[in-house]
């Protein structure tokens, strides 16, 4: 059977998305150190919902509306939070059935970005180490095109969103046949390639962003690195995230 | 001697270039297939002058002022105009001493978004394979900070400007010490170390604009990839291209 070959490509910065058709297309968020692990814990420790909220004026007043409310800029827990960033601090029991606005320095502005981008019959979902396996099966079964989104860093592309686009090309590549639109596929996979033996040491040793502060994010960058810790699948259902996790949320 | 060291960075297309502080910078253009390397090509068979022009219009309009004129659209010659795109056309000794107007679908747009958002005391030179230790020589020279801007394709990276980038980071960082201010240096230099060994085949296999355009591109290709090939140094100033190549032009 001759069936059309999907498209799979990489916007390495949301600064770039404008370039990008997302028709019929699956959009995977990235943010691996730490929106994207963050929710997709939040989701495995039983929150219901997920809201994220570019402006963080706007996320506290869910407060009173009986959301928790996490809130970072530059690293730091914001003031009048329940929570800041940190997946650790997400491993709770409190959340189960609670719905959670959530407000970060660069993920959900990002979110809030490509959303104004979506085209027609397109879906959001947030991907990570933490929800691979999963992600990879929902990206497989969707028969979409895919667009893989990094958040990167204040505008620019950040080595640790790079390298999980190149992981998830390199494993979608196995099982199905893709065209790749633009070059930005192949920089994710040769980026992938040299990092894959030890991923955490690639990030240690490649970006400054991290030298200085591993004591600080050490053992949550470990902790966004490990592979299923989670079994989320959050996809933005009109303007919120919700679990696609079979058997759970809708 | 404790000298400040000076940053070493890669814009990987003109979409980004907010991103960047351009004070005390050294600005390379790269767009390797082809305007880079048909303006130094044009520059070496002796051309006073290399005015960069974003509007083929306007391009156009220059015929009457003296100037010779090259104008190219996705790949092709335009009507009306003395030369195209391919550096094959700039190797006569008709420009000898000639002012040359030129407009090409990626590199010239890339130049004028690049000027609009120069710093102080900031220049703008070429950097191509076709000159590459004279730009190298010129670069380790200047003292300044390093902004290698990769032209791209249609907005978004091109394999070919990125591992250039990467040639350069490679060379620079052998002889001084660049602090990385993010993480796109890193991706150029990871993708020049995969490339180094066959950069034509490397390019070849992994693009998929240039697979079907080898019979019409390949010989293009392959002269934009020849190191060395011109001594130029075309550096913009008031708005045009002059060759700061030792004991010519000024």
């Amino acid at each position: 059977m001759d069936t059309e070959k999907k498209t799979l490509d990489v916007c390495l910065t949301p600064a770039l998305i404008e370039n990008f058709n997302t028709d019929d297309t699956l959009i995977v968020i990235i943010d691996i150190v730490r929106a994207s692990s963050t929710i997709c814990t939040a989701f495995y420790y039983g929150a219901d919902e997920v809201l994220p909220v570019a402006d963080k004026s706007k996320a506290l007043s869910y407060k009173q509306q009986g959301y928790l409310i996490a809130g970072e800029r530059n690293g730091e827990k914001l003031q009048g939070f329940d929570f800041g960033n940190s997946p650790f601090e997400f491993m709770t029991t409190d959340l189960e059935g609670k719905k959670l606005a959530i407000t970060t320095t660069n993920g959900t502005q990002n979110i809030e970005k490509v959303s104004q981008h979506l085209g027609m019959n397109s879906e959001i979902v947030i991907g990570a180490f933490v929800n691979y396996k999963v992600l990879l099966n929902y990206l497989r079964g969707s028969g979409k095109n895919i667009l893989l989104v990094c958040s990167g860093w204040k505008g620019n592309v950040s080595i640790e969103d790079t390298l999980f686009a190149g992981k998830l090309i390199d494993d979608l590549n196995r099982f199905n046949q893709y065209t790749f639109p633009t070059d930005s596929a192949n920089h994710a996979l040769l980026i992938y390639e040299q990092a894959k033996d030890d991923i955490f040491g690639f990030i240690m040793d490649q970006s400054m962003r991290f030298k200085d502060k591993i004591s600080l994010l050490g053992n949550d960058i470990r902790y966004c690195l490990k592979e299923d810790a989670t079994n989320a699948i959050p996809v933005l259902t009109d303007g919120k995230f919700v679990n696609r996790q079979e058997g759970k949320g809708n």
